[in-house]
């Protein structure tokens, strides 16, 4: 045996997604990097807002006995009351530092939240599309993930979900502003689904817990906000990370933080610190902790973003590509002319675009653009799009 | 169910370090922090070296687009370059930087690599003491660790081993220096073990991995150096941090390193990424990663733990402690009189010192102390440590 089998085929499974990686490079090689149109990746291009700079000079130069030294599993202590000040502003109730725990980032919580709640076979639903790194994540403790049709405007679909939760059920997982459809859920749909989670709770004899999977909540556009979900449902819980709204992905920062009205809310946060410890990330960065803490509530200028939907879309409404705009990220989920999602892959990198078929997230017909590029690939794009959408009508 | 069968164990199994660290939160609390002789924490008390704060001023004000971005999950290909030609020196080897995926630690490597290669049931061996999380972490995928006894001198005991290899034993993994002993192994050590472990991957008809979890190899005294893995096993695999040699155990960064001549060194490697970034870690912290390579090789001074080993040991010699001296590391690992550790431990509490039993590490009838603490701390300890072995002898 050289590796596990499950990993042997994690890696084949994941070269879908690096053969078109590589593709990309080797278009890069070719025609110049700065000629290729790269909208396959959700890494932010915009730099960091000044304050998070300004923090970070300030607790470089910072002389404090222990400064990078082991903490609480859970984080800092002051980090975690700040933390929990500005979630509590947040989701409108409030939220005590004992319901936070700081994590590596929205992929270290989901992890840490899945260790701790999944017994082997547990099953935890989500809407298509969706990140498909939530399969490895649930398998990673030994649950399955199972998808199920979203509704038109990409929300969760409560008819479906009911005929899906049972006794297996550990979980219902949320993602919004959703990557990759852009969509926010609304406050009607939270609630039902608080409702329902309740009632099949109820009806299973086991708690249902709802996982809130929101790094996207400051990237919203139109003036909108994103309803919160701890009113709604008691037994949730946030994963969130400052990779987006800081636009630090690499830094590897973010928390979980457990409804304090949830049930079990003691067994769940002990949990979740020896899941933190026991998975080897132990506590997260110390100097990030520090700074986020000390910027809590600061956030990248969406209008941003906004403005790059709004040229994007304007431009692909008009050469006739069907999509919702999105009300939040910095995604668009357009569907695949003919419903030929890796047909439109192809036509767009012949004219030097990179994109994500659909059944990246588990719904082909459909391809995912990052927009999370300068305001300048965008426009040089857009004869690129119209050219891609011509070849792909007279191939249709 | 509240939380997962597992993880409510695993919180039930972890109370007795809790109980024993709030005891001494308690004992903090009565007569003072600054009253308590506290040897029970492995967290560094020396300040990082110069040039670690030097370069993360730099790196702090650096100008860089896409500086806290992400990156490819095995991390920033000029750190890797930096950090392999630092471990191509130690190793006596040319490693190239294909070998290393950067990490969250040794916790987070040793974890990534479990992910990788273990199969559902298969064993990993280790010698006794040795640090406990290793049964979370190699349970946290699915295998099994199994310890054995070490010699006197605390070394892997080749007869033993031999005994317990089979063809479930999907690796051996060991820890020189030492946590908890300080012992480092020699290289008729390491040959002779690498000549078992290829002898006995035959008969198995799979190779048997040599995980080496190193993270004290540049603490160690009296002019010795830890010799090198990679020369006497083709299938080993090493597992570091940053956290001891720099002082930065808060922070998370460390690496694996797969020897370039392993077997199956591609799929190892693939492995290892994908499972970086499933697990959830997707990169170790992009700050840490620049200083660490910009800065390899630096360490922290061990003579200044030299000292501390130096004074306490010759303190709690003349006292009758028995004891071998640690070669490295900052721990000390005594019998504890009559065999009986939680009897040590509480006597010792009665005089104001937190120690760690050796239950802790797999081995009862002696017990730990971390000796990072300061020569303020440990010379005044030093009355406390006499009485308590007086009151052990006369309740003995």
């Amino acid at each position: 045996m050289s590796v596990s089998v499950k990993m042997k085929e994690g890696v084949e499974r994941s070269s879908l997604v690096r053969r078109m990686f590589e593709a990309g490079m080797v278009l890069a090689a070719e025609v110049g990097r700065e000629n290729v149109y790269d909208f396959s990746l959700g890494n932010p291009n915009m730099a960091p807002p000044p304050a998070f700079q300004e923090a970070l000079i300030r607790q470089a130069a910072l002389e404090l006995p222990g400064k990078h030294g082991y903490m609480a599993n859970a984080g800092l202590p002051e980090v975690r009351e700040l933390t929990a000040a500005a979630l509590s502003r947040e989701q409108g109730l409030p939220v005590p530092a004992e319901s936070l725990i700081m994590t590596c980032g929205a992929g270290g919580a989901l992890n840490v939240i899945f260790k701790t709640i999944l017994n082997p076979g547990d099953r935890v639903l989500v809407s298509r599309p969706y990140f498909m790194e939530y399969d490895f994540y649930v398998d990673n403790h030994g649950g399955l993930l199972e998808s199920l049709p979203a509704t038109p405007d990409f929300e969760p679909d409560l008819g479906e979900l009911e005929k899906r939760l049972s006794g297996k059920t550990a979980a219902v997982l949320i993602n919004s502003p959703n990557n990759p459809t852009g969509a926010v859920y609304g406050e009607g749909t939270l609630r039902a689904l608080g409702d329902l989670l309740r009632q099949k709770s109820r009806e299973a004899g086991r708690v249902i817990y709802l996982i809130s999977d929101e790094p996207y909540r400051k990237i919203v556009f139109d003036g909108i906000t994103v309803p919160p979900v701890f009113p709604y449902y008691e037994n949730s819980i946030i994963a969130t990370s400052y990779s987006k709204n800081l636009s630090i992905p690499g830094e590897r920062i973010g928390y979980l933080a457990v409804n304090p009205r949830a049930e079990f809310f003691a067994d769940l946060t002990a949990g979740a610190v020896l899941a933190n410890r026991i998975l080897g990330f132990v506590n997260a960065p110390a100097l990030m902790q520090r700074i986020t803490g000390e910027i809590a509530g600061v956030s990248v200028d969406p209008g941003v973003y906004q403005k790059k939907r709004d040229c994007l879309c304007a431009a692909l409404e008009e050469q006739g590509w069907e999509f919702k705009r999105p009300q939040g990220t910095f995604y668009l989920f357009p569907k695949a002319p003919g419903g030929d999602d890796l047909g439109v892959i192809e036509a767009l990198r012949r004219e030097r675009i990179l994109a994500v078929p659909g059944r990246g997230f588990g719904l082909p017909g459909y391809f995912r653009l990052a927009f999370c590029v300068s305001d300048q690939t965008i426009q040089a794009s857009l004869p690129s799009f119209k050219r891609a959408k011509a070849a792909l009508a007279q191939g249709g």
